[in-house]
């Protein structure tokens, strides 16, 4: 089954590749609208996926994250008409010269071409990815979770509808409907048709498909972000990031997960720390010292673990740790960081150069909340996912991440001497 | 081993990173100076790796790859000296702007950090990929070719001499020099701190670390390269193009090893090409409808087999096939090719567009030879490796390769709305 979805998947990617930005914003807005004008059927898909999920149990995050509404699908066909609104790259000449050696050299932007995308049960990434991959003239193949999969079949159904109403190949987007895992590591071995694998999901999603896939992987979306309180920070200023980065939004990779603390200033800072922990209703795990001052104050702590200090908590508890110094603080960021956002509080030019130089992650910032690592917030349009690795994009993978280029040269019948 | 190797190796990049141009310019120079100062040493090595690779029985071809000579080493470090020259990308602001929420955001190139190698027997690619790795602030892990063990051990010696003298952490520029194939697996698993695998080698060599690596792998150097005469192609200019894609360096991953050509011009053409392939001794292995007509020409011709249109000769063999249009050669390209060079030789503009639109690959070209795909050909100074994947970097690879960004937020103490 898969070798014919890759296969068709391949040559439809040909024909997109060749698409016109009319076309494919064309394409775009014929998708948004029948979304609109199919929303009886998709809806009534997800209620039986909505059914399913309550028969096994599970919880309220999860049913939340799974359920469609009339307001959410408007909301989502809106957004692919926002992606209408991007700039294309594709076409775009990056760079050009004429070589000593004769040849005109150019390199142009072009389609990655099929892109395989394994996520949760989300059923908004189906919709969201297939317009990013469609604007990009990239051919997608989607692999949903299996609690979705009612809902993932009906919005392919309408997504395929537009590809065949536009004169599209409908295998332009296609989805692995069939819930057996076994699809998931022949998708990562598809590597003759597919050219980039983009997991979103969890830590063990991404071990597994940097484990098994013969593709190249974008791995990223796994956040122990850390937050330093230097000696200099102003307090009154701290605290709000502090806040902001724990609590905007408690279950995303960019929340902070540990705050560091320096001993300079660790008895006057925790105590008003605490009280504001408190009033938020975040859970403090403290390291030994740390405790010793905060089990006096305001808010709840137990003493922190360190394998809670290697993990997202995605929830409001909130590790803190006292360390002697911004060197240390450097060190502890490189041991349990992912690569994800890292911040610092200070008011010295030097410490702020120097964390910003000597912690090695896709976000560092200074002064400011780890919660801006997003692709909406760093003005990318779109966000396709965040990336924690340094090869081909590194954090928010905006529409060019999508894309690849081709050396093109034009010769006056030349050789190479 | 490779634990403590990865785990310097990662210490030794944070340094790296931190280095000035000046400083790393500076090693490099230094190194040139060690080599030949000890080319007692290393030439020494080197013959004892010879009167191995001797009594094993080895090809000349081989032979001649690992053999260094006084000549060769002067050589070598001259290179090392160009390395100088090149402009390091480390540190370029590669863009930046105050976002509407507030943040000063800006891309800073950064070094990946380690950067594991694994190649063939050829003592060069030590010192090469050294020098690009400490221009660009990588530490480098190096797994070179059994049998060029002395001379790897005598080089890296001279290489961390050269380092201690400057300053610098020894462990920047590591060998696996146990010649046990489990370290190659050990290497591709070290995730925790190798950041990128090069491997320099043949189909077997990628494919593996394609299967096994859990580390981002670039893969390339692989080029089942095409060139298509189309109807419109003038003869005269035609020839010489082929001549140079195919002889010019045979071994090399960018020599041309199937022709493709179109059947309307097949009966003029066949002729005069196999005359030139006569001259130049390369034998033709041609398809059914190509065979009936060059028997009867100069040049030796057998009937290609299909599994040699899927391989690399890296001899003066050459493939030759008759298709009916262009979208046919299209399609064997697509079918056949390695995404590495392939080109078209038309004087139609129309049929141009249409091959450097529609084929997928590294490099394309028109009326130019294949041979042109390399970094010192397309004025990137110098050449890590040549690409035929998508992501990251594609085609011949220069500095920049090596490289990353990091975003770097600045707040005036800035929260997310």
């Amino acid at each position: 089954m898969l070798q014919q979805i890759g296969k068709t998947a391949k040559l439809a990617s040909y024909q997109l590749a060749q698409c016109s930005t009319t076309i494919k914003n064309h394409t775009l807005m014929v998708i948004a609208d029948l979304l609109e004008q199919h929303s009886a059927s998709i809806l009534s898909a997800n209620e039986k996926d909505i059914q399913a999920a309550k028969k096994q149990g599970l919880n309220e995050a999860i049913l939340d994250r799974l359920l469609l509404t009339p307001e959410r699908l408007t909301s989502i066909a809106n957004d692919v008409r926002k992606v209408v609104s991007l700039t294309d790259p594709i076409g775009q000449v990056i760079d050009g010269s004429i070589l000593d050696n004769g040849l005109k050299l150019q390199r142009h932007r072009v389609p990655l071409g099929v892109i395989g995308v394994i996520y949760e049960a989300r059923p908004n990434v189906t919709i969201d990815i297939a317009a990013l991959c469609l604007k990009t003239g990239n051919a997608a193949i989607l692999r949903g979770g299996k609690e979705t999969i009612n809902t993932n079949a009906a919005i392919i159904a309408v997504i395929q509808k537009a590809l065949k109403q536009v004169g599209l190949p409908q295998t332009a987007v296609q989805c692995i409907n069939d819930p057996d895992r076994k699809y998931v590591h022949e998708l990562l071995k598809l590597d003759k048709y597919v050219d980039m694998i983009i997991p979103r999901g969890g830590a063990s999603l991404h071990k597994l498909c940097r484990e098994h896939s013969t593709i190249p992987v974008i791995t990223g979306g796994i956040g122990v972000c850390h937050i330093f309180v230097d000696e200099t920070a102003d307090f009154d200023k701290a605290l709000p990031i502090i806040v902001n980065a724990k609590t905007q939004r408690p279950s995303t990779c960019n929340t902070l997960e540990t705050l560091l603390v320096h001993r300079n200033i660790a008895k006057q800072f925790l105590p008003k720390f605490s009280q504001i922990m408190a009033d938020n209703n975040v859970i403090l795990h403290a390291d030994a010292s740390c405790y010793d001052i905060l089990k006096t104050c305001t808010a709840t702590v137990f003493p922190v673990k360190d394998e809670e200090l290697q993990q997202e908590w995605l929830s409001k508890d909130l590790n803190v740790l006292i360390v002697d110094s911004l060197e240390l603080a450097i060190e502890h960021i490189r041991e349990y960081g992912t690569g994800h956002s890292e911040s610092i509080l200070t008011r010295s030019l030097i410490n702020a150069e120097q964390f910003v130089n000597q912690v090695d992650a896709a976000a560092v910032y200074v002064n400011a909340s780890t919660r801006f690592t997003d692709g909406g917030q760093f003005g990318l349009g779109a966000e396709v996912a965040v990336s924690t690795q340094k090869l081909h994009a590194r954090g928010p993978m905006g529409l060019e991440a999508l894309t690849t280029y081709k050396w093109i040269g034009y010769g006056d019948d030349l050789i190479r001497q």
